[in-house]
């Protein structure tokens, strides 16, 4: 049994403040400690397991509001922006904005690495959704303040094409349903930049042709192609 | 608004008798008949939303059950198993237990397709998750009757040394936190068949080497390498 001294209860209160959780009464302190304690700190006791269910959380979230929000959306659709929302970078933005590092115990030289930064503030938020699904075994701590977050989010990826990310889409079908990686052939057309069919791609996977397209950049291009193959092939 | 007739209606609560769902006084028919509904049949009204929503479903209930279970498992371990319990392979088994095929709506042709089978049957498997779920936004209606399957099948695949599969668990990984596959190399050290180190391998992360094993098959020698990486790298 872990008792946590009466500071840190404080603070982890404060955070939840911060969430704009009110009703904290199923809240389980012990494991919203576990899930703000990083593994530098304990290598027995740390937010790894409650990160493995989290994870799970925030991408079954993410499916119920994307079907709430965009009923009329095929599935490509859903599986193109929940692979932004779940994104690492996308987590951990909200974990900025919570401030949520303030929360975290951690050794002090890792919580400098730069690098590592983005991944350590998304486990953290993955494992605090674990925490707060595991008190109540429901969506009951987990919906009120993450539903207006995934909401915006996805409208901000819904209407910025360029933001949509299908090569990262299709390659979690591939690998989901072939355990193999797509490839990309790319080729430039014409030097002149700017021109919008300048590079043209290809996606493949293995002696199958998913999908083709043409963009300004060899990026866009991979993308286009990308996107063809996701609704010609995946969701077609 | 769909209205199911009264034939498809008592199919789907035998369907639901044969899960052991007693108690369906929250369930949505509409859902479940959607969820129990193949693209062959409309490629506007399908299960494919639902089984959008049922794969995280059963990735989440695999996760709590894991920890329920195992607590003092590591959380390589558990990633380890969930990748087989939410794999097409031990979905399908599940349907065919509760004969789910016959409940399906699906053209006739398709049905044939001996192929094809594993994945149809995975994928409604997850739709009718995604229905049970979703017709009460949380797990009454799931882990009654999934829990003890889930369970069971943990249990095999904990105590059979064989079953379990770190290259696939690997392979998640450094897909989900690398977009990278991990390759393999391997040299047979030895002709001798059967001898326990006749095959080395290593496996890499483009420059860097995660782990080493040895084995007496090509693939066993791989599943080594990949469990060192898991222990060593992923969970250290």
């Amino acid at each position: 049994m872990v008792f946590l001294d009466s500071r840190r209860k404080k603070q982890l209160q404060i955070c939840l403040q911060k969430l704009g959780l009110s009703d904290t009464k199923s809240v389980s302190w012990k494991l919203l400690d576990l899930a703000l304690t990083h593994p530098t700190i304990s290598r027995e006791h740390n937010y790894q397991q409650l990160e493995f269910v989290g994870d799970s959380v925030i991408r079954l979230v993410a499916a119920e509001v994307l079907l709430e929000t965009y009923p009329q959306e095929s599935v490509g659709e859903f599986a193109a922006i929940r692979s932004i929302l779940v994104s690492d970078r996308t987590l951990a933005e909200f974990a900025e904005n919570y401030g949520l590092d303030r929360y975290l115990l951690m050794s002090e030289g890792f919580a400098q690495d730069k690098i590592g930064r983005v991944y350590w503030l998304a486990d953290a938020f993955e494992a605090l959704l674990g925490a707060l699904y595991l008190s109540s075994h429901n969506m009951d701590l987990v919906r009120p303040w993450l539903d207006p977050l995934l909401i915006q989010k996805a409208a901000e990826i819904h209407s910025d094409p360029a933001r949509q990310n299908y090569k990262d889409a299709l390659q979690e079908w591939t690998q989901g349903e072939h355990k193999i990686l797509p490839q990309y052939r790319v080729i430039e057309q014409d030097k002149n930049q700017g021109y919008e069919q300048r590079f043209f791609a290809e996606v493949w996977l293995k002696d199958r042709k998913l999908g083709a397209g043409y963009g300004r950049s060899k990026k866009m291009a991979e993308q286009a192609a990308a996107k063809d193959a996701f609704f010609s092939v995946v969701y077609s």
